[in-house]
């Protein structure tokens, strides 16, 4: 078997078979096959796309290329859950606390913000001293101990995915299905999930821009879980504007202490609960989606949730007066209100521009060594369809430097547009079948 | 500027500016674009094509990577010619000689084999002292003493190409036709070409195997040289049978020294008048393809033309004797012959399996660095259309190990189709314009 011929099947729409695809796998991971016939191979598959069959099978040869962690002697089952990415999605922070305080252990690897979009271990580790590289020991150790864990992913786990994702970024071969696919559940396979939760963002500020797209993927990964053997839910919410107010890692650490004290903006809580009582219903700790939610609900009214933030913050040697005072946070030293220029409803609040402002301010990184700001951000204080005036406050920005302030607030005044009649609000989640994405639905209030 | 943004909009089916190609290919001369992101950007080149502006663009970028040749204080006007690739195509070595006899000086740099397709350098090297890699001062003295050269292209021109040929074999982007063009375009203008003369093969033994492709391929080459302000002629040859009867490479030259005496194969005699015939009015010593190939048969009647093979080969290092007394030539130990197995009309003689039975004698590489053995290869006797009795030859083998000759003799079996009623010859040119090419039209034997 020759790479070359591989590439040249994919490039003529041929489906590769099993042990094609497991031929280049294992190329990827010894390094055999040079980056270069990875990269030709990529953007084969991006133009010319993958069968179902092709993408579980190149899920399953990623996901074995590493070790597999086995927490049968941890957990009783095995949950996890992954977002697709988006602007102020701190949902882990608040929805890890909250199922583990339920009973269910969960213990997550995330990864890091890149481009528009923050990463759950950045927010983190806003939390001074705050550790995310734990040892497959340290992880197995802490999910028995106290049952909730938050690392980054670790490299002995699927390091074909790693090399492949590397080497997409920078090749423009991101944003292909199959590709975006088989990366997240051979991650998830690879640490041992039996049930997984997808929460699939789109919108303006997620990397899937529209709800067929974003419905494709979910098909396509609900069918690799079938085809391997996983238990996997899909959730479509949306990624137009902000989740919550806060963007920028501090910020959003803040904003998740109050939604774990029964405060928080109402869509976020919202959407944590939602998403709260699924996890509850994989892991089965809840027999319907009402009573995953009233649990999730009891364990943040009891502060049994809150508890499980500072247990989790403390066993990984972050400061847990941090989370307790948090204030105590790191906090920018210039905070600037951006006031509505205009009157109206609120018909874009654009998350992207947003999210590119909150790099600008130095919250995210623009290349991977960036360095991070953790005090800066913004809160944002209005959603679509809400009705301002002129003066009223739309954001309110953290920045540690006079330049980029400048540059973020010249960034964020496109990030808004107005209509003249009301606007309906923006629905939290969109329905996994397509017929009903035409009027908005929003949950109930918290 | 940034690769990946290139890379991206190609991607995107986006038309690529004169400015991004000139980056892209700057880099690619550098190494300051990395091969990875050249061989994802070659794959949406060859899925998403280019425009005929794109492609002379990158034409112009390529030849501009390196030195341009500039022959005018050795040449009044600099004529070139490209054969696209073949089985059995020796017809350089019959036309540079013929056309340099007739007064038109003609420098030619020419590439190796690859796959089924021998290369004119190696055919010349079965002569034994030949030397084809001269440098510039060199290839210049020669052509201007005796107006006849036959060099391998030269690594200070259009480099560009050089790099990104390599790449393109190991990455499965070879057949594309934006690729394919200015790779050919490029090392023309490089090497100082104002007219260009390209013989398009198609058909099994060629690389552009139907007639819709090799014409498409042609008004590119046409169109990048008006906008290159390059006179180009396109013509489109049958490569479904081998041209000629010789496959490997002393064995062709062997026939080209016929062809030189006025004998040879009539198929390829007529092929070499007809190129000769346009390659003379290009250069300005014919006013009439009529008069181009009365000129060409008479430098070959007189011995002129002959003359001139010699001189070359004298200019060059090679033994002359050989050329006077072809039997010095290298020469197979084994030599087979592969007679018919059944009785009637010859519908198919299938070029591509017959250069491939010729590289599985030895004469030809699988990869870049394969020995070649001058000595082997076949002689096709018999022509598609033919009427063949059980047992008359088909094939000669030349052959210098016995397990070589048993795998050339099984795969050669598969290359002869037969009909039970007549079949009509195949043409040796095809029209440029589509309507015509249903009727065979051959040329009348020379």
């Amino acid at each position: 078997m020759r790479a070359v011929d591989i590439i040249i099947k994919k490039r003529d729409r041929q489906e590769l078979t099993r042990e094609e695809i497991e031929f280049f796998v294992r190329g990827i991971t010894s390094g055999e096959i040079p980056d270069y016939q990875v990269a030709a191979w990529a953007m084969a598959v991006l133009l010319n796309g993958m069968t179902a069959r092709e993408t579980t099978d190149l899920t399953l040869a990623m996901a074995h290329s590493g070790e597999i962690l086995d927490l049968s002697d941890v957990v009783d089952f095995v949950v996890d859950k992954h977002s697709s990415g988006g602007v102020g999605d701190k949902t882990s922070l608040v929805v890890l606390p909250v199922v583990a305080a339920c009973g269910l252990p969960i213990g997550k690897m995330s990864g890091r913000g890149l481009g528009f979009s923050g990463g759950t271990l950045d927010k983190m580790e806003s939390i001074p001293g705050f550790r995310c590289d734990l040892s497959i020991a340290e992880f197995k150790r802490q999910l028995k101990e106290i049952g909730v864990v938050l690392a980054g992913q670790s490299p002995s786990l699927a390091p074909a995915d790693g090399k492949l994702y590397a080497l997409r970024d920078v090749t423009g071969t991101v944003p292909s299905l199959p590709l975006i696919a088989s990366s997240i559940m051979s991650k998830k396979i690879a640490a041992g999930a039996q049930a997984i939760l997808l929460d699939i963002k789109v919108g303006l500020g997620a990397f899937v821009p529209t709800l067929d797209e974003a419905r494709r993927l979910a098909r396509l990964m609900i069918e690799i879980g079938q085809q391997a053997g996983r238990e996997v839910v899909a959730l479509l919410s949306d990624m137009n504007q902000p989740l919550g107010q806060a963007v920028g890692n501090a910020l959003e650490v803040r904003e998740a202490i109050e939604t774990l004290h029964g405060g928080g903006p109402a869509d976020f809580r919202a959407h944590c609960l939602h998403v709260s009582a699924h996890l509850l219903m994989l892991g089965r700790r809840a027999a319907t989606l009402e009573q995953g939610r009233r649990l999730a609900e009891q364990a943040i009214a009891s502060g049994a949730a809150f508890e499980k933030l500072c247990a989790l913050v403390h066993a990984q040697g972050g400061d847990v007066s941090c989370i307790e005072q948090p204030e105590r946070l790191p906090r920018a030293r210039l905070v600037e209100v951006f006031p509505a220029g205009r009157e109206g409803y609120l018909s874009e609040v654009n998350a992207r521009l947003i999210g590119e402002s909150s790099v600008l301010l130095g919250a995210g990184r623009s290349r991977k060594d960036d360095a991070i700001d953790h005090a800066v951000g913004l809160l944002v204080h209005r959603k679509v369809g809400d009705f301002v005036t002129v003066g009223q406050p739309l954001v309110t920005l953290h920045a540690n430097d006079p330049a980029r302030l400048a540059e973020a607030r010249h960034h964020l005044a496109a990030a808004f547009r107005w209509s003249e009649t009301p606007v309906p609000p923006l629905p939290l989640f969109y329905p996994l079948e397509a017929g009903e994405e035409v009027t908005p639905s929003p949950l109930p209030a918290g």
